[in-house]
Protein backbone atom coordinates (compact mmCIF):
# COMPACT_ATOMS: atom_id res chain seq x y z
CA UNK A 1 0.00 0.00 0.00
CA UNK A 2 0.99 3.60 -0.73
CA UNK A 3 2.10 5.99 1.91
CA UNK A 4 0.22 9.18 3.26
CA UNK A 5 1.07 12.28 1.59
CA UNK A 6 3.14 14.84 3.90
CA UNK A 7 2.00 18.03 5.05
CA UNK A 8 2.46 20.38 7.44
CA UNK A 9 -0.29 18.84 10.05
CA UNK A 10 1.30 14.99 9.81
CA UNK A 11 5.23 16.43 8.76
CA UNK A 12 7.08 14.49 11.44
CA UNK A 13 9.34 17.42 12.58
CA UNK A 14 11.25 16.22 15.75
CA UNK A 15 13.49 13.26 14.92
CA UNK A 16 12.43 12.10 11.40
CA UNK A 17 14.49 9.47 10.72
CA UNK A 18 11.66 7.68 12.89
CA UNK A 19 8.85 8.76 10.58
CA UNK A 20 6.64 6.44 8.86
CA UNK A 21 4.04 7.80 6.39
CA UNK A 22 3.21 3.97 5.37
CA UNK A 23 -0.49 3.13 5.65
CA UNK A 24 -0.04 -0.44 6.28
CA UNK A 25 2.50 0.44 9.32
CA UNK A 26 -0.12 2.86 11.05
CA UNK A 27 -3.01 0.54 10.13
CA UNK A 28 -1.34 -1.73 12.30
CA UNK A 29 -0.54 0.47 15.05
CA UNK A 30 -4.29 1.72 15.07
CA UNK A 31 -5.46 -1.72 15.30
CA UNK A 32 -3.54 -2.62 18.41
CA UNK A 33 -5.39 -0.89 20.69
CA UNK A 34 -8.77 0.60 21.11
CA UNK A 35 -7.65 3.83 23.42
CA UNK A 36 -7.30 7.15 21.27
CA UNK A 37 -6.47 10.71 22.78
CA UNK A 38 -8.46 13.07 20.79
CA UNK A 39 -7.67 16.83 20.40
CA UNK A 40 -10.12 19.85 20.19
CA UNK A 41 -10.65 23.44 20.93
CA UNK A 42 -11.86 25.06 23.38
CA UNK A 43 -12.34 28.88 23.61
CA UNK A 44 -8.35 28.91 21.73
CA UNK A 45 -6.98 26.17 24.41
CA UNK A 46 -6.05 22.84 23.08
CA UNK A 47 -7.81 19.91 25.48
CA UNK A 48 -7.08 16.38 25.22
CA UNK A 49 -9.80 13.70 25.85
CA UNK A 50 -9.10 9.72 25.93
CA UNK A 51 -11.48 7.84 24.15
CA UNK A 52 -12.46 4.63 22.28
CA UNK A 53 -12.69 3.96 18.34
CA UNK A 54 -12.93 1.46 15.58
CA UNK A 55 -11.04 1.52 12.78
CA UNK A 56 -12.35 0.32 9.22
CA UNK A 57 -9.93 1.09 6.36
CA UNK A 58 -9.39 4.89 6.20
CA UNK A 59 -12.10 5.42 8.32
CA UNK A 60 -11.96 5.60 12.05
CA UNK A 61 -15.36 5.64 14.49
CA UNK A 62 -15.61 7.07 18.05
CA UNK A 63 -19.17 7.15 19.83
CA UNK A 64 -20.50 8.98 23.21
CA UNK A 65 -23.48 10.63 23.97
CA UNK A 66 -25.34 13.18 22.64
CA UNK A 67 -24.23 15.74 24.46
CA UNK A 68 -20.61 15.27 24.63
CA UNK A 69 -18.97 18.31 23.98
CA UNK A 70 -15.68 16.74 22.80
CA UNK A 71 -17.91 14.96 19.92
CA UNK A 72 -20.05 18.09 19.22
CA UNK A 73 -16.66 20.79 18.93
CA UNK A 74 -15.30 18.34 16.26
CA UNK A 75 -18.58 18.09 14.76
CA UNK A 76 -18.71 21.72 14.51
CA UNK A 77 -15.34 22.12 12.97
CA UNK A 78 -15.16 19.57 10.77
CA UNK A 79 -12.03 18.18 11.30
CA UNK A 80 -10.39 16.29 13.85
CA UNK A 81 -6.71 14.99 14.91
CA UNK A 82 -6.24 11.64 17.32
CA UNK A 83 -2.88 10.22 19.11
CA UNK A 84 -2.55 7.09 19.23
CA UNK A 85 0.57 5.59 22.05
CA UNK A 86 1.57 2.24 22.39
CA UNK A 87 4.57 2.38 24.95
CA UNK A 88 7.39 -0.94 24.40
CA UNK A 89 9.73 -0.08 26.55
CA UNK A 90 12.18 2.38 28.89
CA UNK A 91 15.37 2.61 27.47
CA UNK A 92 17.83 3.69 30.22
CA UNK A 93 21.48 5.12 28.59
CA UNK A 94 24.48 5.46 30.70
CA UNK A 95 23.72 8.90 30.30
CA UNK A 96 20.91 10.99 31.15
CA UNK A 97 20.85 12.54 27.99
CA UNK A 98 20.06 10.17 26.12
CA UNK A 99 17.59 8.13 28.28
CA UNK A 100 14.52 7.51 26.06
CA UNK A 101 11.40 5.16 25.43
CA UNK A 102 10.45 2.62 23.04
CA UNK A 103 6.99 3.53 21.29
CA UNK A 104 4.85 3.08 18.64
CA UNK A 105 2.84 6.47 17.92
CA UNK A 106 0.55 7.49 15.16
CA UNK A 107 -1.22 10.70 14.98
CA UNK A 108 -4.12 10.69 12.42
CA UNK A 109 -6.14 13.85 10.97
CA UNK A 110 -9.43 14.16 8.50
CA UNK A 111 -12.53 15.11 8.12
CA UNK A 112 -15.18 14.97 10.53
CA UNK A 113 -18.85 13.86 9.77
CA UNK A 114 -21.89 12.09 11.98
CA UNK A 115 -23.15 8.68 11.08
CA UNK A 116 -26.59 9.28 10.34
CA UNK A 117 -27.69 6.65 8.30
CA UNK A 118 -28.55 3.67 10.75
CA UNK A 119 -27.11 0.95 9.09
CA UNK A 120 -23.87 2.56 8.22
CA UNK A 121 -24.07 3.47 12.46
CA UNK A 122 -24.77 0.05 13.51
CA UNK A 123 -22.21 -1.05 11.73
CA UNK A 124 -20.21 1.95 13.00
CA UNK A 125 -21.11 0.79 16.74
CA UNK A 126 -20.31 -2.98 15.50
CA UNK A 127 -16.60 -1.71 14.53
CA UNK A 128 -16.07 -0.09 17.88
CA UNK A 129 -16.74 -3.24 20.37
CA UNK A 130 -15.27 -5.16 17.55
CA UNK A 131 -12.29 -2.97 18.09
CA UNK A 132 -11.86 -4.00 21.39
CA UNK A 133 -12.88 -7.94 21.19
CA UNK A 134 -12.29 -8.84 18.02
CA UNK A 135 -15.50 -10.56 16.74
CA UNK A 136 -17.60 -9.89 20.15
CA UNK A 137 -20.05 -7.92 18.41
CA UNK A 138 -22.30 -10.87 17.84
CA UNK A 139 -22.16 -12.51 21.59
CA UNK A 140 -24.03 -9.22 23.09
CA UNK A 141 -27.42 -7.79 23.09
CA UNK A 142 -27.14 -4.98 20.23
CA UNK A 143 -28.51 -1.54 20.62
CA UNK A 144 -32.47 -1.54 20.96
CA UNK A 145 -33.58 2.02 19.65
CA UNK A 146 -33.04 4.15 22.89
CA UNK A 147 -29.94 3.50 22.93
CA UNK A 148 -29.60 3.56 19.48
CA UNK A 149 -30.71 6.91 19.06
CA UNK A 150 -29.21 8.04 22.70
CA UNK A 151 -25.35 7.38 20.54
CA UNK A 152 -23.96 9.70 18.66
CA UNK A 153 -21.55 8.36 16.40
CA UNK A 154 -18.46 10.39 14.19
CA UNK A 155 -16.80 8.86 11.73
CA UNK A 156 -13.20 10.61 10.85
CA UNK A 157 -12.29 10.34 6.95
CA UNK A 158 -8.32 9.73 7.23
CA UNK A 159 -6.70 12.49 5.33
CA UNK A 160 -3.08 12.32 6.36
CA UNK A 161 -1.57 10.60 9.10
CA UNK A 162 2.08 9.72 10.51
CA UNK A 163 3.63 7.51 11.94
CA UNK A 164 6.94 7.27 14.75
CA UNK A 165 8.59 4.07 16.05
CA UNK A 166 11.62 3.65 18.38
CA UNK A 167 12.10 0.09 18.23
CA UNK A 168 16.16 -0.15 19.44
CA UNK A 169 18.53 -0.59 22.19
CA UNK A 170 20.20 2.34 23.79
CA UNK A 171 22.33 4.38 21.92
CA UNK A 172 25.18 6.62 24.38
CA UNK A 173 28.13 8.81 23.22
CA UNK A 174 31.12 6.80 21.89
CA UNK A 175 33.09 8.18 25.37
CA UNK A 176 29.98 7.01 27.74
CA UNK A 177 30.72 3.45 26.85
CA UNK A 178 33.97 3.11 29.06
CA UNK A 179 31.92 4.15 31.66
CA UNK A 180 30.68 1.75 34.87
CA UNK A 181 27.47 2.70 34.48
CA UNK A 182 24.66 0.42 33.53
CA UNK A 183 22.32 0.70 30.37
CA UNK A 184 19.67 -1.79 28.70
CA UNK A 185 16.15 -1.56 27.90
CA UNK A 186 13.59 -2.40 30.58
CA UNK A 187 10.63 -3.93 27.76
CA UNK A 188 6.96 -2.57 28.57
CA UNK A 189 3.81 -3.91 27.44
CA UNK A 190 0.06 -4.02 28.43
CA UNK A 191 -1.30 -7.90 29.50
CA UNK A 192 -4.66 -9.02 30.14
CA UNK A 193 -5.38 -11.36 33.07
CA UNK A 194 -8.30 -13.23 33.33
CA UNK A 195 -11.78 -12.21 32.80
CA UNK A 196 -13.36 -12.14 36.62
CA UNK A 197 -17.19 -12.79 35.45
CA UNK A 198 -20.09 -10.96 36.75
CA UNK A 199 -21.79 -12.44 39.86
CA UNK A 200 -25.21 -12.54 38.05
CA UNK A 201 -24.56 -14.63 35.13
CA UNK A 202 -27.45 -17.27 33.83
CA UNK A 203 -26.59 -20.60 35.20
CA UNK A 204 -23.92 -22.55 33.00
CA UNK A 205 -22.79 -19.35 31.07
CA UNK A 206 -18.94 -19.08 30.03
CA UNK A 207 -16.69 -16.49 28.88
CA UNK A 208 -17.21 -16.69 24.96
CA UNK A 209 -14.19 -18.24 22.38
CA UNK A 210 -13.89 -14.17 21.34
CA UNK A 211 -13.10 -12.78 24.81
CA UNK A 212 -10.70 -16.29 25.62
CA UNK A 213 -8.73 -15.42 22.15
CA UNK A 214 -7.87 -11.84 23.85
CA UNK A 215 -6.78 -12.72 27.23
CA UNK A 216 -4.60 -15.21 25.70
CA UNK A 217 -3.67 -13.10 23.10
CA UNK A 218 -2.85 -10.83 25.18
CA UNK A 219 -1.01 -12.41 28.26
CA UNK B 1 -5.53 17.89 50.73
CA UNK B 2 -8.02 20.37 49.12
CA UNK B 3 -9.91 19.80 45.90
CA UNK B 4 -8.80 21.90 42.23
CA UNK B 5 -11.58 24.30 41.84
CA UNK B 6 -14.20 23.91 39.20
CA UNK B 7 -13.76 25.78 36.02
CA UNK B 8 -15.18 25.67 32.79
CA UNK B 9 -12.42 24.04 31.95
CA UNK B 10 -11.60 21.16 34.06
CA UNK B 11 -15.40 20.30 34.99
CA UNK B 12 -15.95 16.86 33.86
CA UNK B 13 -20.02 17.21 32.24
CA UNK B 14 -20.21 13.62 30.91
CA UNK B 15 -20.87 11.32 33.07
CA UNK B 16 -19.90 13.56 36.41
CA UNK B 17 -20.83 11.10 39.20
CA UNK B 18 -16.85 9.50 38.12
CA UNK B 19 -15.46 13.03 38.41
CA UNK B 20 -12.57 13.89 41.30
CA UNK B 21 -11.07 17.20 41.82
CA UNK B 22 -8.84 15.72 44.30
CA UNK B 23 -5.64 16.88 44.38
CA UNK B 24 -3.54 13.85 46.30
CA UNK B 25 -6.11 11.47 43.60
CA UNK B 26 -4.77 13.25 40.72
CA UNK B 27 -1.14 13.33 42.09
CA UNK B 28 -1.54 9.66 42.48
CA UNK B 29 -3.06 9.33 38.60
CA UNK B 30 -0.54 11.43 37.77
CA UNK B 31 2.38 9.56 39.32
CA UNK B 32 1.30 6.29 38.40
CA UNK B 33 3.31 6.72 34.74
CA UNK B 34 5.82 8.95 33.32
CA UNK B 35 3.58 9.78 29.63
CA UNK B 36 1.26 12.01 28.68
CA UNK B 37 -0.51 13.55 25.71
CA UNK B 38 -0.34 17.26 25.32
CA UNK B 39 -2.22 19.12 23.35
CA UNK B 40 -1.46 22.38 21.32
CA UNK B 41 -2.97 24.34 18.53
CA UNK B 42 -1.36 24.56 15.06
CA UNK B 43 -3.27 26.67 12.54
CA UNK B 44 -6.64 26.46 14.50
CA UNK B 45 -6.57 22.86 14.70
CA UNK B 46 -5.48 20.51 18.16
CA UNK B 47 -2.67 18.55 17.82
CA UNK B 48 -2.07 16.04 20.42
CA UNK B 49 1.49 14.89 20.97
CA UNK B 50 2.76 12.20 23.45
CA UNK B 51 5.72 13.08 25.69
CA UNK B 52 7.01 11.90 28.94
CA UNK B 53 6.92 14.10 31.82
CA UNK B 54 7.78 14.44 35.99
CA UNK B 55 5.83 16.13 38.26
CA UNK B 56 6.53 17.87 41.89
CA UNK B 57 3.74 19.24 43.84
CA UNK B 58 2.05 21.69 41.44
CA UNK B 59 4.32 21.50 39.16
CA UNK B 60 4.94 19.42 35.87
CA UNK B 61 7.75 18.91 33.79
CA UNK B 62 8.40 18.14 30.00
CA UNK B 63 11.71 18.50 27.80
CA UNK B 64 12.73 18.63 23.76
CA UNK B 65 14.65 19.87 21.75
CA UNK B 66 15.29 23.90 21.46
CA UNK B 67 13.23 23.32 18.21
CA UNK B 68 10.99 20.91 19.18
CA UNK B 69 7.06 22.86 17.84
CA UNK B 70 4.87 21.60 20.61
CA UNK B 71 6.69 22.90 23.25
CA UNK B 72 7.05 26.24 21.42
CA UNK B 73 3.70 26.43 20.54
CA UNK B 74 3.04 26.24 24.44
CA UNK B 75 5.24 28.38 24.90
CA UNK B 76 3.95 30.96 22.69
CA UNK B 77 0.67 30.73 23.97
CA UNK B 78 1.96 30.45 27.62
CA UNK B 79 -0.98 27.75 28.99
CA UNK B 80 -0.89 24.11 28.70
CA UNK B 81 -3.26 21.49 29.12
CA UNK B 82 -2.45 17.82 29.32
CA UNK B 83 -3.88 14.28 29.58
CA UNK B 84 -2.87 11.17 31.64
CA UNK B 85 -5.15 8.13 31.00
CA UNK B 86 -4.33 4.57 32.40
CA UNK B 87 -6.62 1.62 31.31
CA UNK B 88 -7.58 -0.96 33.91
CA UNK B 89 -9.85 -3.43 32.19
CA UNK B 90 -12.57 -3.97 29.36
CA UNK B 91 -16.07 -3.75 31.22
CA UNK B 92 -18.19 -6.39 28.92
CA UNK B 93 -21.47 -6.54 29.68
CA UNK B 94 -24.43 -7.90 28.23
CA UNK B 95 -25.42 -5.25 25.60
CA UNK B 96 -23.31 -3.66 23.45
CA UNK B 97 -24.74 -0.25 24.85
CA UNK B 98 -22.84 -0.50 28.14
CA UNK B 99 -19.74 -1.98 27.12
CA UNK B 100 -17.23 0.24 28.77
CA UNK B 101 -13.75 0.32 30.36
CA UNK B 102 -12.20 0.66 33.90
CA UNK B 103 -9.73 3.43 33.86
CA UNK B 104 -7.65 6.76 35.75
CA UNK B 105 -7.62 9.68 33.45
CA UNK B 106 -6.16 12.73 34.57
CA UNK B 107 -6.43 16.34 32.71
CA UNK B 108 -4.45 19.12 34.34
CA UNK B 109 -4.28 23.10 33.18
CA UNK B 110 -1.50 25.24 33.57
CA UNK B 111 0.24 28.04 32.81
CA UNK B 112 3.43 27.70 31.09
CA UNK B 113 6.83 29.31 31.91
CA UNK B 114 10.44 28.29 30.44
CA UNK B 115 12.58 26.76 33.11
CA UNK B 116 16.21 29.11 32.35
CA UNK B 117 17.62 28.99 35.88
CA UNK B 118 20.60 26.57 36.07
CA UNK B 119 20.01 24.98 39.71
CA UNK B 120 16.03 24.41 38.48
CA UNK B 121 16.72 23.33 35.64
CA UNK B 122 19.07 20.54 36.68
CA UNK B 123 16.59 19.58 39.36
CA UNK B 124 13.58 19.39 36.51
CA UNK B 125 15.37 17.22 34.48
CA UNK B 126 16.41 14.96 37.47
CA UNK B 127 12.46 15.03 38.03
CA UNK B 128 11.74 14.30 34.57
CA UNK B 129 14.35 11.00 35.03
CA UNK B 130 13.47 9.95 38.10
CA UNK B 131 9.77 9.68 37.23
CA UNK B 132 10.12 7.35 34.47
CA UNK B 133 12.37 5.09 37.00
CA UNK B 134 12.43 6.68 41.13
CA UNK B 135 15.83 7.54 42.23
CA UNK B 136 17.80 6.24 38.96
CA UNK B 137 19.33 10.36 38.07
CA UNK B 138 21.77 9.77 40.53
CA UNK B 139 23.14 6.21 39.03
CA UNK B 140 23.51 7.71 35.20
CA UNK B 141 26.26 9.89 33.57
CA UNK B 142 24.53 13.64 34.21
CA UNK B 143 24.05 16.25 30.97
CA UNK B 144 27.42 18.26 30.33
CA UNK B 145 27.15 21.69 29.63
CA UNK B 146 26.15 21.18 25.77
CA UNK B 147 23.53 18.69 26.24
CA UNK B 148 21.90 21.36 29.42
CA UNK B 149 21.98 23.86 26.52
CA UNK B 150 19.98 21.63 24.02
CA UNK B 151 17.55 20.89 26.26
CA UNK B 152 14.74 23.08 26.20
CA UNK B 153 12.75 22.39 29.49
CA UNK B 154 9.08 23.64 30.49
CA UNK B 155 7.35 24.50 33.50
CA UNK B 156 3.61 23.51 33.63
CA UNK B 157 1.77 25.29 36.88
CA UNK B 158 -1.44 23.50 37.72
CA UNK B 159 -3.86 25.69 37.56
CA UNK B 160 -6.29 23.21 37.29
CA UNK B 161 -7.30 19.69 36.88
CA UNK B 162 -9.61 16.77 37.00
CA UNK B 163 -10.08 12.91 37.09
CA UNK B 164 -11.87 10.63 35.96
CA UNK B 165 -12.33 6.95 37.54
CA UNK B 166 -14.08 3.91 36.53
CA UNK B 167 -13.24 1.14 38.63
CA UNK B 168 -16.00 -1.04 38.92
CA UNK B 169 -17.68 -4.15 37.72
CA UNK B 170 -20.34 -4.42 34.57
CA UNK B 171 -23.88 -2.32 35.00
CA UNK B 172 -26.28 -3.72 32.47
CA UNK B 173 -30.06 -3.13 32.09
CA UNK B 174 -32.50 -4.85 34.83
CA UNK B 175 -34.17 -6.71 32.27
CA UNK B 176 -30.72 -8.09 30.55
CA UNK B 177 -30.01 -9.77 33.95
CA UNK B 178 -31.78 -12.53 32.71
CA UNK B 179 -30.12 -13.55 28.99
CA UNK B 180 -27.73 -16.26 28.97
CA UNK B 181 -24.73 -14.07 27.72
CA UNK B 182 -21.79 -13.84 29.17
CA UNK B 183 -20.55 -10.43 31.13
CA UNK B 184 -17.44 -9.79 33.07
CA UNK B 185 -14.48 -7.69 33.37
CA UNK B 186 -11.19 -8.18 31.86
CA UNK B 187 -8.09 -6.59 33.85
CA UNK B 188 -5.75 -5.01 31.88
CA UNK B 189 -2.37 -3.42 33.30
CA UNK B 190 1.33 -2.50 31.78
CA UNK B 191 3.99 -4.82 32.71
CA UNK B 192 7.53 -4.55 32.66
CA UNK B 193 9.55 -7.71 31.52
CA UNK B 194 13.25 -8.16 32.63
CA UNK B 195 16.09 -5.79 31.42
CA UNK B 196 17.75 -6.50 28.15
CA UNK B 197 20.95 -5.34 29.29
CA UNK B 198 23.27 -2.85 26.55
CA UNK B 199 25.76 -5.72 24.76
CA UNK B 200 28.82 -3.09 25.77
CA UNK B 201 28.72 -2.83 29.24
CA UNK B 202 32.54 -2.75 31.46
CA UNK B 203 32.79 -5.63 32.74
CA UNK B 204 30.84 -6.72 36.31
CA UNK B 205 28.23 -3.43 35.99
CA UNK B 206 24.84 -4.61 36.74
CA UNK B 207 21.40 -3.06 36.94
CA UNK B 208 21.24 -0.77 39.65
CA UNK B 209 18.59 -1.37 42.69
CA UNK B 210 16.34 1.23 41.22
CA UNK B 211 16.21 0.02 38.00
CA UNK B 212 15.44 -3.77 39.61
CA UNK B 213 12.58 -1.93 41.93
CA UNK B 214 10.92 -0.72 39.20
CA UNK B 215 11.09 -4.03 37.51
CA UNK B 216 9.69 -5.64 40.61
CA UNK B 217 7.21 -3.33 41.23
CA UNK B 218 5.78 -3.57 37.70
CA UNK B 219 5.97 -7.42 37.09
Amino acid sequence: MADYSISELNKVVRGPKRAIYDINTINEILDDTFLCHVGYVFKGQAIVIPTAYGRKEDKIYIHGSLKNRMMLNLLDVGEASLSVTHLDGLVLARSAFHHSANYRSVNVFGEVRKVENPKEKMDALACILNHMVSGHWDNVRQPNEKEFNATLVLELSIKTASAKVRAEGVVDEAEDYKLPIWAGVVPLRQIANNAISDDNLQEGVKEPKEVLDYINQNR
